[in-house]
């Protein structure tokens, strides 16, 4: 993986289930704020939609050279030209998706060691350990992994770990600390009165953690 | 398209909302009494499992000679090595699935007359006029377009017309009279007793109509 790409999933923005306005006016803050990678997650969108608001959203991405990541659905991420495809454990396999999008990124959601261990065998960009803690964004998301499993992925993966679920900027610096690549979120900048200044507070933790890593 | 392909429409069924082992019983049933063509229709499950579906089926309809094609989802299509696709109005755009099916099986549902005249300009193997009569087997279907704007379809499309929606043993001939190439159904078939006596039943007259038409 490149460093940009690499860069990109420090703060990484997952957003679905809105209306077109609403997801473009949360995109536009969020990129602002800081937000260098955007998921679009729509589990209740007819097809045509799904690839018409991908097709909104798109232009605005590219031009702040953010990613656009499409949740599960690789017609719609090569129907709209998306940069990559983020797959759980019950959508495609990710050998499937990869033999379509030779060059995208490919996220896989893990909900345990196990899941982890056999991802590992994929061509995989970045895993999401997923829910890291309790969320109110995903009511099917299972039993939250916690700060301590994340640290013994940590210790048994050397590719990027975003997790998701739960974070927030009470909590972002503890998960960078246990070994996070970087933070994936959708309530802490969607379900806020400023995503923008939302997205600029966890886009500094997430400076600040990356720095300290690198020794700076 | 091919003859083949032509002859593979006349006799269509549309299946899913099944569990595995029904979904493969109809199948055979109905591949023995004379289905040519089988689409694969999962609304509600998620795309691992829908693709593991048509893999399970896929190799049973390769033996008997007879695509499978599926509803909507070109990610699933892509990935099972399916024959086609076959796309409603609130689906992928045509020209979309297109692009990554060049030579694929896609059809288009149409339930109007206007659909139709928007499709002509599209690069589609077949339309389904659709709800053609009233459907139980799907709920929003729409308003049943009825023989008479099947004989107005047939009067301006040159490509083939394979109408669905509440097409029986009762019907079939009636519909093929007012021009159809063939028929697509799912109860007739999917909902009774015996699938295979059914879909030979079905399949005569297809037959008879056929050889009615080109004066045999």
């Amino acid at each position: 993986m490149s460093r940009a790409a690499a860069d990109a999933l420090r703060l990484y923005l997952v957003v679905g289930g809105l209306d077109d306005d609403a997801l473009l006016a949360v995109a536009d803050a969020a990129l602002r704020g800081g937000v260098r990678c955007v998921q679009l997650r729509e589990k209740t969108l007819g097809t045509r939609d799904f690839v018409a608001r991908a097709q909104r959203l798109l232009p605005r991405l590219r031009q702040a050279g953010v990613p656009l990541i499409i949740n599960d659905r690789l017609d719609v991420a090569l129907a709209c030209g998306a940069d990559g495809v983020h797959v759980g454990q019950d959508d495609m396999p990710v050998d499937m998706v990869r033999r379509h999008l030779p060059r995208a990124l490919v996220g896989l959601s893990v909900g345990s060691l196990d899941e982890l261990d056999a991802g590992q065998a994929l061509e995989v960009d970045y895993f999401s350990p997923s829910p890291l803690f309790a969320t109110r964004s995903k009511p099917d998301a299972g039993v939250p992994l916690g700060l301590a499993t994340l640290r013994a992925m940590r210790a048994r993966c050397a590719k990027p770990l975003v997790p998701i679920g739960g974070i927030d900027a009470g909590n972002a610096a503890a998960v960078f600390a246990a070994g996070a690549d970087g933070i994936a979120v959708v309530s802490a900048i969607v379900g806020v009165d400023d995503p923008c200044a939302a997205s600029s507070r966890l886009a500094a933790i997430a400076r600040a953690s990356a720095g300290a890593r690198h020794g700076g």
